[in-house]
């Protein structure tokens, strides 16, 4: 018989488990691979820039020619040349000449700097007149200077955001490793319940946690495998369980793990392989019957039937090591810091979660409130912004406490 | 000649040509709805619950029978039946008597409260005894306490999140209108570009700009459309501008719009439709050279050709209003509060935006660096994390400052 364990020891265990699992990677085209995670790390290829290059539209120059230039003195240099995007220059900067030089462009053999084109004038008589002096190395980027060729850019477990997907098109990678999504089965238990198509014929309950973990496994960038309903009875729900394990890399149970007359689920996940159930009963408040197993590697999770309660325990004790396995380097945490905005009173004696609405206050701050805990389910998640932790030993939380709030 | 506006006129003018625009809706079924905006307004269907309903595990009972109840003098309470799961109870609860009640269960005519099971014992002499009185109601949700049938749930505007996927199921609807993504096109401009998997020959520029805004449309739930590199003359921009625009709702060039010698961006977008480029120039830094257009109602927009001034431009100016085209009711902000753990001059006279990285400090609290300003643009891209913003007439930032970081 498995004890309640602490929320800090089921975390700890879920993790010893499975925390060190990955997907294996697949390779994408870069355009393909937005907020995807990278499998494997990415280094320069090349030096960048490969040339010198100028950072401004002006006139490539010899900086010590525009030495004591000013509007009223003002430095006169010869044309001799264009430089081109895209193109190396053919001609070369002595003493005294200059070269039209655009952002971007290659500089020429023999210069140092670039004088903005805002600080030359150009009389029409085939000289351009600085009218400011520049130091060796104004206005120029060196090559190497961004990055040097080896270097390490990106490591493994980086997730792709617009700037990451910037970095490798300038990098030259056309395409990139990725950690594969993991694919999740999720199973709903309960006699009692029915499709969301089905029509509300007075006694039936719909199958919410389908839909709403479905929602909770995109947002963390896996992919849902919907299995739905399964009926209350050790035949059906091994067959499901068989099923999906073959299918998916994890599996979600919601339903058939509360203190009822229908609870097996215990007994048929611990006879889907080895080394079983580890894990059985948390004291959290709500989900304190949740289960977690391990089936030859695979985690299986017997989340409770209520879906606040079922998503709770989804977000706290599985999405976290979801977004391990499929190789982020740290959990996006999506959490935002708030300030309660009135007293919630806790004497459960359990670590307790309440879901909380946020709200911007007059002065800009985050004010969380909770959602009334008589409320319905609905009302619930029509509300709910995401929850709040008050721990084990805490009274409750007070009116202008910093809280954090983990985001649904 | 159109004046160099502010950045508050620029997105005012923005806003004014586009803001009341909005994406068709489409209609899907919901576990494809995940993130995706609600194009109609959904009220409940009925009353939910359907039915009074158990909160607990427990028996259903007349709360009168319990008054005085404890357990050194217990209620004797005689069952005449058992609430299963999905079914109405066929059975009236009298005075005196008792029905096991599940969780969710729906309570027998004559019963207005349930008794924890854990407050109950069972001798098995054929009676139930019950140790704690209850009040009228407890461990009850009355059909409609949820949410009443016709009541407006959630609007039109609301990004579906988990939460709201659940309520979605939980009130019968399996599909619902969302509002389509918006196809932007997505042209770079210039000579000297090549695309990401050319070789590095020495005086070549990538295209970064179709990779970097193409992560950044998806960051906001749009489709991009690759048009790659076109050539920097009047035929290939006007052709492929005319291209793009006949399959996508908007379109951003990239690169075109600097004082440059090829700069034609203006012209171009002016004889494609009316009523033509509105704005011109942003007093911001950088990216001032800015461009937007209005062809026939689509946006036209012209970005610089620096990528991390060109992602910069549609982060602040054009990512803003088509979030709004999509239906999205606030703009999902992406923003951090943070402290600035460094001084930053600013001398400009214009808006700056400068990009930071984050760092979470020993208490906790977010810290933002600048990234030095003359880091090459893949050392930019590897390193930032968001940017912020020193208004013009700011002398800078003080290390120590309170600042929002607008995330990448």
């Amino acid at each position: 018989m498995l004890a309640v364990a602490s929320p800090e020891d089921a975390l700890k265990m879920i993790d010893e488990h499975f925390g060190a699992i990955r997907t294996a990677a697949e390779e994408l085209p870069i355009y393909d691979a937005y907020g995807r995670v990278l499998a494997e790390d990415i280094h320069s290829r090349e030096d960048v820039p490969a040339f010198d290059r100028s950072t401004m539209d002006g006139y490539a120059v010899n900086a010590s020619d525009t030495f004591g230039a000013s509007e009223t003195l003002m430095a006169m240099l010869k044309p001799v040349g264009t430089v081109h995007m895209g193109e190396t220059p053919d001609f070369t900067i002595g003493k005294g000449e200059c070269a039209y030089i655009p952002t971007g462009g290659r500089l020429p053999e023999g210069s140092n700097g670039v004088v903005m084109v805002e600080y030359t004038e150009d009389f029409g008589d085939g000289y351009i007149y600085a009218q400011s002096s520049i130091a060796p190395g104004a206005n120029v980027i060196y090559r190497g200077d961004d990055v040097k060729e080896g270097a390490l850019l990106l490591k493994t477990g980086t997730v792709i955001r617009p700037q990451e997907m910037g970095a490798l098109a300038a990098m030259g990678y056309p395409k990139v490793k990725v950690f594969q999504r993991l694919k999740v089965g999720i199973l709903s238990t309960g006699d009692e319940l029915v499709d969301v198509d089905a029509p509300q014929t007075g006694s039936v309950v719909r199958d919410v946690n389908t839909y709403a973990l479905s929602a909770g496994l995109c947002a963390i960038g896996a992919e849902p495998v919907r299995y739905g309903i399964t009926k209350d009875d050790h035949a059906s729900l091994t067959a499901a369980l068989h099923k999906a394990l073959s299918e998916c890399d994890a599996v979600l149970i919601s339903g058939g793990s509360s203190v009822g007359t229908a609870d097996m689920t215990h007994r048929i996940i611990d006879e889907a392989g080895k080394p079983g159930v580890f894990l059985h009963g948390v004291a959290v408040k709500p989900g304190k019957p949740t289960i977690a197993g391990d089936i030859n590697g695979k985690p299986v999770f017997g989340l409770p039937g209520h879906p606040v309660s079922a998503y709770f325990i989804y977000r706290i004790f599985v999405a976290p090591v979801f977004q391990k396995m499929m190789g982020q380097l740290t959990e996006q945490r999506r959490e935002i810091a708030a300030t309660m905005s009135r007293n919630v009173p806790s004497n459960h004696g359990r670590q307790e979660y309440i879901p909380v609405s946020l709200t911007v206050g007059e002065d800009g701050s985050t004010l969380a409130a909770p959602v009334a805990t008589k409320s319905g389910l609905i009302t619930t998640l029509c509300r709910a912004d995401g929850f709040v932790c008050i721990k084990r030993d805490a009274e409750g939380l007070r009116r202008g406490e910093a809280v954090t709030v983990i985001l649904f």
